[in-house]
């Protein structure tokens, strides 16, 4: 018996990759995929990778005859679309918009989706707030010292992201001949994912309060968040190891390399990748997603796993493309 | 019971690829992973985007405990391999070089593992020679045609490739400085290719003499093929999609796209994708893969999977990198 | 005395590689640099590289105080600019749209400017049309072919162009996300800029009426045209060679290189490359030049240059980029 | 009377960029250039992208009829190379490797060619030691902090260089199928050219003895660096702009943008763009230059214009790549 799945906002391209996950997963039926700009299109002929994996076509329809449902939609549009539409409250719901992220907007059933922070809560949970690209690979750094009380000075933390990041739409920053061989820094120190960061790390420590410095900047790839973070530490190199060893040991798809990464180790992978050095007194982290799948429509394929107590990496064991 | 793989020259682009599919074969067992240069350290220390997905170390040993046996060896290396080390009869083996593609180097007992072209052979076959990327590329674009007689004109075929099909060793025109945003062309006219190419369609049509005019180029991306293709025809297009739906109709990995094609619909999965155009009185064909999967490891899978009588695509559902 | 230079359509790329050129050029004043939409503003707000080179700033009036007039406007705009407004006589006017390349639009006061075939005429020219980049890039390739009648069977073209040639429009071609390590056909044997081609060839070579094959691709660069072309010859490798070194060898900007290119050697020069070899009865020619200079702007100067009597190269001896 | 110039090490990215510049300076005429491993050979050969521009071959020997001598040879074959020659004490030298940055191992003959610190000094020098590429994009955005003494508290820098910035040596790192699409860290907190940097900055302000947080990032592009800077800081937004506007008022190579910068907008060319923000308690720099030009052998040429009486931007007024 399967999954039944419904996607809303399926041509975008966090739906695209919602669709790419799921035709492939073993437990998962596709009930629909809602898009009222394409309906009566062929998926394939939008997401034209799909070609000869799929006939489904879009739909402007949605059916209660689903067990998840999908939110694929702009940010602002989650709430809107859950607003006027009254889905049946035995459907479990998963928004990869930022609607829900925060506390004060969320109210009590909605659980963050970030599985290294919540994985117990998302089993139980109906809603999930999936969270942002950008606030999975900095948490990702971030997570085991928070737990352990030791974020206890300013957080340092530059963070360059591919150009899927950005979505779909076009934009002169999203222009080819803009962006490649290109670099920029924009939001310096006031991207609005420094919010649902904050929550987390205060959940894990709730006396935490430090500035955190980040600047963001588009890099002139496709695909993939690379962050490198610093704080002043008394921590030795071995002991933060250790702590970041153990934090992420029962956590399937994070891992802590022993050596140096770079952003392609995890691209068209669902998992992120960790990296400590101690210099002088800085413990410097840096940590590797691929912004669509852990940043976006492959953690929300984890967090259904785990609503439905599917195996954690059902359907997410991703060949890399490596090159 | 686990189709038991043994690897040769794990260390290289194919033999990561091979890898990369076979950690998550559903049917397959990874006994060992041979290399001189590697032997004891980790696999993940040199295809490091697997770590986390297996704890298999580099061997300079040989074991006989196996079902099948991948030489991912460089050109000429196959064949001194199979020279100097006796494998017993009954383990198949499936040659990613050009030692054997080629009737005069393969003795009857090689078969050439293209299955769009020979799939029940393939499935009765011990020894596999797999096809060279730009074969399998063109050979895709061709193949319906030859089967049906039609190549009755010159061939033209103009085809780019990513980096990943030169290997990688480091080299002057592999040097990110010099190929990022370039492009060239490279043996002209002569690329060896032509020769297993030549055969496969004389196989199809044994009158096929026809001069194929192959321009190769270096592209300025890392994976996929893409070959643009015409002849002389009298075929109307209507004709010639249906020469090209029906040959492909039982190809899995095989699909005719109506509409216009671009590299990325494929770019690491194990799919070919054709499109079928005509424009006065030529026909215009373009086809692309994935140089190291449908061009290379992938197809090995593919080919392994049709000889043990596994379902053709199992452990192939690739989820394309799309972006 | 310099030579007082106005610019309509100022803020595209044509325009905007026009004043990087204008702005170092020796012999030039900038009068006037119009455009519509960014009247008032700040030439280095829109063109931002510009930053520390001039103070000018866009205008929506025009001056008849010029010597020379650039038309950097869309396909159509041309046309339409010069109707509806009276340009006296005596300016110069360079028109980098195609509203006049074609001896049937252009009437007899138009020259197609392209040096290598029109130099002499250029000189005395008062409206030059200038040639189109594709076009540009397969004349020069094929130019001293026609010169001597040689072009006596089908001639193969595909050539690769980078993204500027698009223009700076948005659309799904021109997005990081879709065209980043991208390849793909279009337009295939209907390319507009046969029209032109054809009618050079036959300027040189009254009889010539062979098809041309031409199919063009969209690479994953910015700037560049690499063009490979071939042709059934009777003439050896030394032969045409020869031919090829005598046509060019009083073009400045034109060279016949012995050995392989590349498209990066002539990026942000305006430069054109060729390379001649023989395979075969296959007479196989590579030509290179960047889109927006010898293909657009740099192209428009060097007849600027022509007419106003100047060195040819006055302001075009550009620093490649190279890597 | 042109000034003779001399270049040692002319097979290199650095030699190859100072032959791109010489060879169109209106004031210079290259004597020499001297390579080892490319004697005899044409220049052209080489750097391919100078075909037409010059006819000059690589030599072997040495020649004192030259009024400058540029040394781009790798870091500790300048000391050698002086030690192992006898250069005449008439001739300038510019050194663009590290040896002689550093007081320590510099004597006092040498001046450090940094223009916005050193303009003065380097007018009348004999030696110059060239600054390094990160080092001079750096220091691009501390300068005038630092003047003013108000690098009062630790100093943040984040900066990611082009492939070009590690030189021709083919290597992992450079390698195109690991590159194109990438980015990672290296020598976090510990590159060399922080020692450069600190002695710039305590020769504006003597006390200054701050930490220097500095993580350099290898980019996916051949050329430029972006350094994102900030530090705790009492000026207001206003109040730093004014500094940074009167610190380089009279240097014709930077230039403090108001808007937010792109690493294109320098890319090709010899200009280095400042941008200030403030953010809370931050004051936030965004510095960018190409890394081969006013990084390396356009500074050095600069060098060379203050040193004989020249306009500071002979020769190096260059059209910016832009795309």
């Amino acid at each position: 018996m399967k999954i039944k799945a419904g996607i809303v906002g399926g041509a975008g391209y966090t739906g695209g990759e919602m669709l790419r996950l799921l035709v492939n997963h073993p437990a998962v039926a596709i009930q629909f995929v809602h898009s009222n700009s394409n309906a009566g299109n062929l998926i394939s002929d939008v997401h034209t990778d799909l070609l000869g994996d799929t006939d489904l076509r879009f739909t402007d329809k949605l059916s209660a005859d689903i067990d998840v449902l999908f939110l694929c939609v702009g940010h602002g549009d989650a709430k809107k679309f859950l607003e006027a539409n009254d889905i049946d409250g035995g459907i479990k719901i998963i928004d990869l918009s930022q609607d829900f992220r925060l506390k004060a907007n969320a109210g009590s059933k909605w659980v963050y989706g970030l599985p290294e922070l919540n994985r117990e809560a998302i089993k139980k949970a109906g809603y999930i707030a999936n969270p942002g690209c950008f606030a999975t690979c900095i948490q990702v750094g971030l997570l085991p010292l928070a737990a352990k009380g030791l974020l206890k000075a300013e957080v340092h933390i530059n963070a360059t992201t591919g150009s899927t990041g950005a979505g779909q739409g076009l934009s002169a920053t999203s222009h080819f001949s803009w962006r490649n061989n290109n670099l920029s820094v924009y939001k310096a120190f006031e991207h609005q994912h420094l919010n649902e960061i904050g929550e987390s790390l205060k959940q894990l420590d709730s006396r935490f309060n430090q500035i955190m410095n980040f600047i963001p900047q588009r890099g002139d790839f496709t695909r993939g968040i690379l962050a490198a973070i610093y704080i002043e530490s008394d921590l030795t190199a071995e002991e933060a190891q250790r702590i970041y060893d153990d934090y992420y040991a029962a956590h399937p798809f994070t891992h802590v390399s022993r050596k140096n990464i770079d952003l392609k180790q995890v691209v068209n992978t669902n998992k992120a990748l960790v990296h400590v050095e101690k210099h002088g007194s800085k413990l410097f982290i840096v940590s590797i997603i691929d912004n669509l799948l852990k940043g976006a429509s492959g953690q929300a394929v984890q967090n259904m796993n785990l609503i439905f107590g599917l195996e954690e990496g059902t359907g997410l064991r991703l060949k890399a493309s490596a090159f």
